[in-house]
C-alpha cells in the first residue's frame, strides 16, 4: 500500500463510485513503418471522446526501464509498492481458481508438456491440450502421494494446473523445472535456500511420480512446475482506502490478484461482455470496481500489431456501455505496455485517464501515448493513481489544518 | 548503484552492444539576444537525424536546482546515486593518472600558483605553465618529507599535480588552501573533524615545505591544494549490470571515474578522433562503452557561446562514424549543462536520446533542450538512464510474474 502514514485518516466512505478499468498491456510503441503506436493506429472514437473530457497522463508501473510482469503491474495500480510487495505466480494462479491457501502452503504453477522418447521436451505446452483432455490427467496427478505432506492438484484451464503442497516446514525457495526451451529435459528442482529443502524434495518426488503416471501417453506425458510461492502478507485494499471493492475479471490470475489484496471477487463469465453484465448486475453493491480487459495484452504478446489494434477497437466499442452505468469516477489505465513490435511486456510508460465531474473542461485530443504525454496528469508512478481516483471521487479529505 | 533490490536478478548478458556517449557540459541555456541555446544555434544535421529516430528526453543529473561537478554528473549517468556516492576530486585525479590508491590514502588535487612579494596570489594557475616547466617542479615537491607519513607528488598536466599521503590514521576532512580569488594569501589548511587532525598537520607541513622549495621563482612559486579525499566504496559497474564495460576518455579525470566504478579503461590519445580510433579497434571486446567528449564543456566554461556551438558541430560531424560501428543501443547524454551565458556548470536538465531498433518510429524533430522536453522519455533522473539503455539492449528481463 502506498506509504502514507496518514492515509487512513484522510480516506472516507461516500456513496460515489469508482470504476478502475485496467486494459492489460494497454500501452504500445510506434511501428517503425508508420511512426504510430497501436493506440494511435486504432479507431477509438469513444476512448478519444472520453479523453477529451478527462485528465490524461502516463503512468510508470515500477521504474524507468523496468518491464513488469502482470503481478507488479496490477499491484502498482492498486497502490502497492511493487518492489516491496512481490508475489509469486503460483499463489496468484491458485487464488484465481478459488483455492483456499493457508499461510504455510506452497503453490506452484504447473502445465502439461510433451517429451520425446529420450525424455527431451518437444512441446512445453503439450499442444495446448483442451480442458476436456487435461481434466482426467489432473485427477491422476491429484492422487499422487508424497509422505509428510498433503498434495493437491487443481485444474486451471487447457494445459495448465496448480499444485499446492500443504504441511509443516515448507518454504518456497524451489527452482523451477521448466528449462524454457525445447530440446532439453525438464530440470530437476533443487532448494534455493536451507529452509526450502523439504519442499524441494517433495517437488522432486511429485515430478517423478507424475512422469510415471503420464509416461505412457503420446502427448501431455510430463509436467513442468514453476512459480513456487507462499502467500505474502499484504495490507487490505478495502480497509486501507475505506472502500468496499468488487473485482470483475475473466482471467484467473487477475481474480487471484484481487483476492490477494482483499477485494470481493465477483463470479463472471469468460468474455469482456460477460464482465460488463456482471458489473451492471452488481453495480449497486460496491463503491469501487476493478474491471479487467485482457485481449489487447494477448495480441501484443503475440507480436500481432493489427490484432492488438482490433482488440483496442473492441474495447472502445464497449466504452459507452460502461459510461452508461454512470460511475462518478472512471479510470482507464494499463498495468504495463505490451508493444506488438516487441511481442512482450515492456517498460514504456502507459497512457491513463481519469474522468469525473471535475475533468469536463480538461482533456486531451485523443487517448494514446503521445497525447497523454502532454496531458494534465503528466507522468506519475502507477502507485499514485488510486489516490487521484479517490480524490476525484471526493473520498479523500484535506490533509492537515 | 540504483537502489533496486532485484537488479542482479533481472540483468542478463547478451551479445548486444551499448555505447554511452557523454558529451560533457552538453546542455546549455538560451542566449538573451536570440532566445536560442547553443544546441539550437548549432548546425547539427547528424544529431538531429539521430533524434528523429530516437527516444528523446531530459535528464536531471542530481536534483532540481543542483549544479553537479563532473564527478556526480558522471556517477549519475552510470546509475549511482550521486548524493549517496560522493567522491573527492583528489581521488579522481589520482586514478586518472594511474596512481594506485590504497583504502587509507588521502589524495589531493594540486596546482602551481604565483604569489607576489607579499605572499598574495596573483595567478591561481601560475600562467598555466606547460608540463615541460612543471615536471621538474613536481620532482622537487616529490622529495618533500613529513615525518610519520609517506608523501608522493605526481604530475598531471600543465600546472596541475596530485599529492597522495599514505600512512596510518589519515582522514580526508581537510580544508582546501585555495582562497578561490587573487589578492589573498593561500589558506592555512585545518582539520574539518577530529579524525582528520593528522592529515591536516601533514598538509600544512607540506605546503610550508613547498613554499620553501619553490619560493625563489618568479612564477609557479607556490602550490594550492584541494579536493582532499579517500577512495569511496562503490559497487562494481560491470557486476551490477552484468556487463563487460570499456571506457574511452581522453581526459584523466574521466578515466579515473571509470576506473573507480570498475570499468576497463582503454588507453587512448588526446583527441576525440583518437577516442573513436580506440573505440573502433576495441569494439568487439566489450558489450558496453563509455565514450567521453570534452570540448563543449570547456568552451561553455570559458563563456564562449560561439566556441561551444562550434564544439557541438564538431561532435556532430563525428556521429556518422560512431553510428557506422553499429551499436545496438546508442545513448547521447550529458553529465550536466554548461551554459555559455553562465560560463560554468549549471543545474539545467540535459538533453538525452536513446537510439535502438525499438525507437525507429519514435523521435523528435531535433536534438536540443526544447525539442527533448517534449520527447517520449520525458524528464528522468540521470540515474535511471542506464536502466533504459539496458532495456533497449534486451539486457533486462521481466520483473515479477
Amino acid at each position: 500500500m502506498i506509504d502514507l502514514p496518514f492515509l487512513s485518516d484522510i480516506c472516507r466512505t461516500t456513496p460515489s463510485k469508482i470504476v478502475l478499468l485496467v486494459a492489460d498491456g494497454l500501452g504500445g510503441a510506434p511501428h517503425p513503418d508508420t511512426g504510430k503506436s497501436e493506440l494511435e493506429t486504432a479507431n477509438l472514437p469513444n476512448l478519444d471522446a472520453l479523453a477529451g473530457e478527462s485528465s490524461c497522463g502516463l503512468t510508470t508501473p515500477v521504474m524507468t526501464g523496468i518491464t513488469p510482469g502482470s503481478g507488479p503491474g496490477h499491484m502498482a495500480l492498486f497502490g502497492y509498492d511493487p518492489i516491496k510487495y512481490l508475489m509469486g505466480r503460483g499463489v496468484l494462479e491458485a487464488l484465481g481458481i478459488d483455492v483456499e491457501l493457508g499461510p504455510g502452503d506452497v503453490s506452484s504453477r504447473g502445465n502439461f508438456c510433451t517429451l520425446d522418447g529420450d525424455g527431451l521436451l518437444v512441446d512445453r505446452r503439450a499442444g495446448r491440450i483442451p480442458t476436456a483432455e487435461s481434466a482426467p490427467l489432473v485427477e491422476l496427478l491429484d492422487q499422487i502421494e508424497v509422505p509428510g505432506v498433503s498434495l493437491s492438484v487443481y485444474p486451471v484451464q487447457d494445459y495448465r494446473f496448480v499444485l499446492v503442497i500443504r504441511g509443516e516446514g515448507l518454504d518456497d525457495g524451489v527452482s523451477e523445472t521448466d528449462p524454457q526451451v525445447v530440446g532439453e529435459a525438464p530440470l530437476v528442482p533443487h532448494a534455493l535456500n536451507e529452509s526450502s529443502r523439504k519442499a524441494a524434495e517433495v517437488v522432486k518426488a511429485f515430478a517423478a511420480a507424475a512422469q510415471e503416471v503420464l509416461g505412457g501417453r503420446d502427448r501431455a506425458n510430463m509436467v513442468l512446475l514453476r512459480g513456487f510461492s507462499k502467500l505474502p502478507h499484504l495490507p487490505d485494499f478495502g480497509e486501507s482506502y475505506s472502500l468496499n471493492p468488487g473485482a470483475v475479471a475473466a482471467y484467473p490470475m487477475y481474480r487471484g490478484l484481487a483476492k490477494l489484496v482483499g477485494m470481493n471477487v465477483i463470479p463472471t463469465g469468460r468474455s469482456f461482455d460477460d464482465e460488463l453484465d456482471t458489473l451492471e448486475k452488481n453495480f449497486d453493491k460496491h463503491d469501487f470496481f476493478f474491471l479487467h480487459y485482457k485481449p489487447a495484452d494477448a495480441a501484443g504478446e503475440d507480436g500481432d500489431f493489427e490484432a492488438k489494434v482490433k482488440c483496442l477497437e473492441e474495447l472502445d466499442e464497449r466504452i459507452p456501455r460502461l459510461r452508461g452505468l454512470g460511475p462518478d469516477v472512471l479510470v482507464v489505465a494499463g498495468d504495463h505496455a505490451t508493444p506488438a513490435i516487441m511481442a512482450g511486456h515492456s517498460w514504456h510508460p502507459v497512457p491513463v485517464m481519469i474522468n469525473s465531474d471535475l475533468t469536463k473542461g480538461d482533456g486531451s485530443p485523443a487517448f494514446h501515448e503521445r497525447s497523454c504525454s502532454t496531458g494534465s496528469l503528466g507522468r506519475l508512478p502507477a502507485t499514485e493513481l488510486m489516490l487521484l481516483a479517490m480524490a476525484h471521487a471526493g473520498k479523500l479529505v484535506k490533509y492537515g489544518p
